[in-house]
């Protein structure tokens, strides 16, 4: 049984420590979150799980991690000036600005007043000025999406790797957006992290690449523990495309808030490398694109076998790291009855997105013979490499493992009495099942690299 | 022999796809980059680095992943709003505007006028404005440093936590800062990325805690591949010091452009939490700070033994990404002179910095068995989660090898006739020996395994 609300999940996530309000003493900001020290750790194993799927276990993917700050050129040319707007209208009585999309009987939701100016665009981009003097000149924006950023380097790494089509370009990082109303937890944020992977082929193979795609990417949030039975693909309607698509599916995913989008995945045609690319007549391109006469480089490549330049088509399966942690959390969240009657809650994540792979605790804090033992097994099961294992010597195991249950540890260590004045075994205590079993601490390492490989 | 010039390392990290400049197509934009799929792999294993020497390998320290759009009220009692800045003069001739301290002759760089004003303060902060309406009250800030969303969460990380001192919070992620004049590559940026831990001590032990804190970050940096030759330590004077610190030392490294600041330690005192937390009459703060009635949170620690609250002091070692990153290519470059009289390039990175960890080759590209047989072992040696193994059939093996060098590929393995033909042996060529051996591909993965392991 997954999370019912999400002020449940809101509360775990502020007493445990996976996310804050950002900057909470001072009121906050809306829409921009912090991630404590669980939250930081699940973070990452999402990001590095996303990576190794798309760069390390692939042979034809390269990785890039391109600057925040974006000349507004990039922005002029991908359209994101002129169309990533919401429109919004302002209440001549009270002042207040509101998007006009989410009004109710042309009322202002602030004072009821129905004196409203007609709608007008509101761009979503964050503006800041950079260098010395603040004008027109020095305007920069803070992306809006990672994708524009890979674009504009597609000859940087063409040129530094030699790669043919098709071929893709991944990066992580984060993008900002002005969101008006930003709600629902972390899930419609103002500063998020992006994971998209934009991908080379040639036009004419597009549509199969994009199947092949949607279903990858499906395969891969089960694989991260996501159910099917939440997981649903959603095709937009040709009135609903952006400007820039061909078509897009969304991976929508069961939230508390209702069924939304987890990731979609779209195909851009030749809109991007088109726009960006100098001398655009000199290849036929498809999509509808603004005449760039600032460009200074060729975006595109060469097919070894007819010697013609063509302008690739690209396949964008774009993922928010955000979504995709109050997802995987809302999975593994359940409350259990036990046969005692009494409850426990339970974060059942995937062993590698766990935050804390394996909790080693000494039964008690006072005995230093006992400490120096956990400590070593944290030491030697830390170099594994796994991820973070944790030492502790808070006293009561019982509880310990109750608190190392609600945030997804999936293997306590306890060591004792026993472990040190008779036979140097430790007991291993499982998130899921709750047994409990004796173990020499000699063969520790092996029973843990296992349990991460297969589990 | 390091690199001799900062020209050397630009066209190799251009050339190879270690970095870019950012936006480039369109000019770029000065002081901000884009790191390559090479480069995007030796910064990740730089923080990795340091986020296991800080985090993993302790049991004092929490990590935690803030937002950069930050709340003017932090920064303002953080006294950046009125200290972060540059002294700037206009000339009034042709417009133009400068660092004071920059100026020669007291004429403008530009024109040579001397019609110039007095120097006036310019903020180095980033500025946008959050929500619908642009004015004084949505303004917020990109963070100029991540210390500061580490102090201001330092209640919610001990709520969820239940740490004691002496104990720290770590964070890695990026910080703006407009600088007036960018220079030396990624040495001075305006988007950079920061390593910084904030270590809480009780007040009193400071000292101790920052001299120790010294020598263990120097201690790393040598381990990383730096040489105690090209490091130094500084001590900040008196007068030199930050309206924070009580005491600076900054780890200098030889750049190629000089002797520069690579990391800076310093006792920060308990001017952070004490500018922060709220009821700051309740504490015996020995900062001059600015009173605070705006914080809803206390941020002090109680004492078990006494019982008493206290405001921490704190020691900070605070390190930039880009700096490591320059740091580390200059030390590993060297031309080597061979016995055939020819040169090879070589970036002789320690191995788990090292963006590729092993290059798979198949000798031919046009037999299928080899080249499955290549992949085969990509795939196994990927599953040991070491970094990236790449996969190539580019043809030319000796080319494969000298390029592997300038990108600092540690191992090589070629997949042949003799492999697939007669005995499943592949060979093995190190980079820095250059030695060429045998060995049964049964054998590999224990092989790099090891390597990996001591290297």
């Amino acid at each position: 049984m997954a999370a019912q609300s999400m002020e449940e999940l809101v509360a775990l996530c502020k007493r445990r420590g996976f996310i804050f309000q950002a900057s909470d003493i001072y009121g906050g900001l809306q829409g921009v979150y912090d991630y404590g020290p669980l939250g930081v750790e699940l973070k990452n194993n999402l990001k590095a799980a996303w990576w190794r799927a798309m760069v390390y276990e692939r042979d034809d993917v390269e990785g890039l991690d391109a600057a925040i700050l974006t000349n507004r050129t990039v922005l002029k040319y991908s359209g994101h000036e002129n169309t990533f707007s919401d429109p919004l209208v302002d209440c001549r009585n009270c002042k207040s600005r509101w998007r006009a999309d989410h009004l109710q009987d042309s009322r202002c939701p602030g004072c009821g007043s129905t004196d409203l100016t007609e709608p007008r665009a509101f761009n979503l981009m964050f503006k800041t000025h950079i260098g010395p003097i603040e004008d027109e000149e020095s305007v920069v924006y803070l992306r809006p999406e990672t994708a524009q950023s890979t674009f504009v380097n597609f000859k940087n790494v063409l040129d530094s790797t030699s790669r043919r089509l098709p071929f893709g370009i991944a990066q992580i990082g984060k993008s900002f957006r002005n969101e008006i109303t930003c709600r629902n937890f972390i899930f419609r944020v103002r500063e998020m992290e992006q994971m998209e992977l934009e991908y080379f082929v040639e036009p004419g193979t597009d549509e199969e690449w994009h199947a092949r795609w949607i279903e990858m990417r499906l395969d891969w949030w089960v694989r991260q523990g996501l159910s099917e039975n939440n997981l649903e693909l959603e095709q937009h309607a040709k009135d609903e495309l952006s400007h820039y698509s061909k078509a897009t599916t969304d991976i929508m995913y069961r939230f508390p808030h209702g069924l939304e989008e987890l990731e979609g995945i779209a195909n851009r045609t030749d809109f991007d490398l088109g726009s960006h690319t100098r001398n655009q007549k000199d290849y036929h391109i498809q999509a509808n694109v603004l005449e760039n006469r600032e460009s200074n480089s060729k975006l595109a490549i060469q097919d070894l076998a007819s010697k013609q330049w063509i302008v690739p088509f690209v396949i964008e399966p774009a993922a928010g790291v955000e979504r995709g942690v109050l997802a995987l959390m809302t999975e593994a969240y359940r409350i259990e009855e036990l046969e005692n009657g009494s409850k426990r809650t339970v974060l059942g994540l995937a062993p590698h997105l766990a935050p804390i792979k394996v909790a080693v605790l000494s039964l008690r804090r006072n005995v230093p013979e006992m400490v120096e033992k956990a400590k070593e097994i944290k030491r030697a099961l830390q170099s594994l490499g796994l991820g973070r294992i944790l030492f502790e010597d808070t006293g009561n195991i019982g509880k310990g493992y109750r608190r190392h249950d609600e945030v997804g540890t999936p293997i306590c260590v306890t060591v004792d009495f026993q472990t040190i004045q008779e036979d140097d075994t430790v007991t291993i205590r499982d998130r899921d099942s709750m047994t409990q079993e004796r173990l020499p601490a000699a063969e520790l390492s092996e029973y843990v690299r296992t349990y991460f490989r297969t589990g």
